[in-house]
């Protein structure tokens, strides 16, 4: 399977998207889009395992990344890519998440020989599973320097609108315990389902915090996502468990969000389970100001975690901007408007090339 | 494997407890029980898959049933049986729950032979197991004329003192719905888990009943027994279930029990999936207070649940009185005092015997 980096974005999303690329089954596709950018002289490319690395190198003052992931969610028989002309939308697996975003990055890199800023176009793998298989994540480890910018954009689906930064997450388990006893005699006992009611009426208490950072309104959440408790239909329990996840605004760090969270919860037996760090938006940097200008200024938080936190550890400030709408992605009907697409290789072009 | 009902009950007891007899495996212990009853002139034996009956018909005012079931739980490193002399406790799986009564029975039924009050001996099979195999219950379908007496005792555990009657009891599963959204944007979404905040505040409220029957003190009790909800870890949840035990006193019908339980959960879902009424103590018959005379006068309230409540629904008196400790069935180490055999065996006889 060959990748004709001469035709259009779109063509080239289909091309993308008809190559099946399941994560941990992206070695095609990976093959692909590695042969076609080699053949390009003004690129300097790198791979490690089924993420490909291509460099511009001119020497520019300032050095910007464009990242897309190469593999999709499981097939959900939407496969073949379909295009309906009437309504302008390209259905099928991987069309919204994010091959229309992998199309711009290789159109871009293939006809922009000498963008005003230097490039580092990123094409990973494996982001839709866990975290020790993602390519960018890997590649933060192996080599960092390939990973080093000014600023940062990751072309997942964002309605092509700038969303910047995103929202940390952090999972705890809160446990309440208490002493098994038969459900026939439980004066006996201590229910600990009982004695979660505490735990939810603390969470219905929550009100979230929605704090402006560079003009962006995050806004925070506090929620149970599991609850589990029983040992048997006549039997006291002896523990509940309430798994709570949070989400927080990219002005805390890890440790004061979970410092947060242990107070909220003071008095009942908190364990962390799962943490990731938000990233600021980091609009104050002149590239970034630049590509908010280009793209017509709209700028919204972006709320859910995504790579970008990868390039805030490595002090790099990122933005999410991708055609695609993002409440589309891992859905069975996933489709991507041809004028977003269309849309966001233009305003790149235009940015990459001073325009 | 042949019983020898001219030896004492605790012998008895070991060679009883030495058959092993797991529920669904009870055909060799029936068989030594059916041809043992069979060799006795004085009694008719009728048999039912593994359930035996013996009766006298000696045209006696007063007809009383004394049972006990043939079954254990499953084998736990706990056989054979092993007597200690210098305790005076008979180790071993079934030893307590519940072969001290059953070898009690089967001396009675071989050595009173023409007792003041006729009686219907059952030894069946399936009790530690779901009802749809109880010998008890399949006897009251198939055959309830043997089970019609003026009192019932049931030999199950209970210390070698009366108890009386048996509580009821019931289950729901009480239903919070939500609307899923990503925990990111949780502000779009409904949590059921939150929504369970208060159900187990309304159980946390909750105030047993305690009525006086009989002059014995029921307790009732709500509790829940499990909860569960939650749909992964980035998910707010839509639902979240708790399942709740109601154990009520036997003066309250299944009826009235689930309309209380559905009146304590008013504005909540609930679906009714269990319920098994209780049984009245019944000490005002003639039968009732002779034995209670006849074995001390002691009586404590039931509050577990027992096939007693089979006899209730035909009409019929019965208690729970039996040798060993309720509290050590289905425990590993469960083991039964000679003394309470001996006592309990003295005291029936007595009472059959009409001394």
């Amino acid at each position: 399977m060959e990748l004709d980096l001469t035709l259009d974005a779109v063509t080239l999303t289909r091309a993308l998207v008809d190559i099946e690329s399941v994560s941990r089954n992206e070695q095609a596709i990976a093959d692909a889009v590695e042969r076609a950018l080699t053949t390009l002289p003004h690129l300097t490319v790198v791979r490690r395992g089924n993420t490909v690395v291509a460099r511009t190198d001119l020497g520019r003052d300032e050095r910007v990344v464009i990242a897309g992931h190469l593999d999709t969610v499981p097939l959900n028989d939407n496969l073949p890519s379909r295009l309906d002309e009437e309504t302008g939308l390209l259905h099928g697996l991987g069309t919204c998440d994010m091959k229309g975003g992998d199309a711009v990055i290789l159109r871009l890199a293939a006809t922009v020989p000498e963008p005003v800023r230097d490039v580092t176009y990123i094409l990973y793998e494996a982001e839709e599973i866990d975290s020790e298989f993602n390519g960018l994540n890997k590649l933060s480890q192996s080599d960092p320097d390939l990973m080093q910018a000014d600023f940062a954009i990751l072309m997942e689906p964002s309605d092509a609108v700038v969303e910047a930064g995103c929202q940390g997450t952090l999972r705890v388990e809160v446990r309440t315990t208490g002493e098994r006893a038969h459900s026939a005699r439980s004066w006996r006992g201590v229910n600990a389902i009982h004695g979660a009611a505490g735990v939810l009426a603390r969470l219905n208490d929550y009100e979230a915090r929605r704090p402006v950072i560079d003009g962006l309104e995050y806004h925070e959440g506090l929620n149970a996502v599991f609850i589990r408790g029983g040992v048997a239909g006549n039997v006291l329990p002896d523990e509940c468990v309430v798994e709570v996840n949070f989400r927080f605004a990219p002005d805390r760090s890890e440790a004061d969000a979970e410092a947060f969270v242990r107070d909220f919860f003071e008095g009942y037996d908190v364990r962390l389970t799962d943490t990731a760090p938000g990233a600021l938006p980091g609009l104050d940097r002149p590239a970034a100001r630049d590509f908010i200008a280009a793209v017509g200024g709209v700028v919204n938080p972006k709320f859910g975690w995504t790579d970008v936190a990868r390039f805030t550890v490595l002090g790099v400030p990122a933005v999410n901007f991708g055609p695609g709408d993002p409440m589309l992605a891992h859905k069975q009907e996933e489709f991507v408007p041809v004028e977003h697409i269309e849309r966001c290789e233009q305003q790149l072009r235009g940015w990459l090339g001073g325009l």
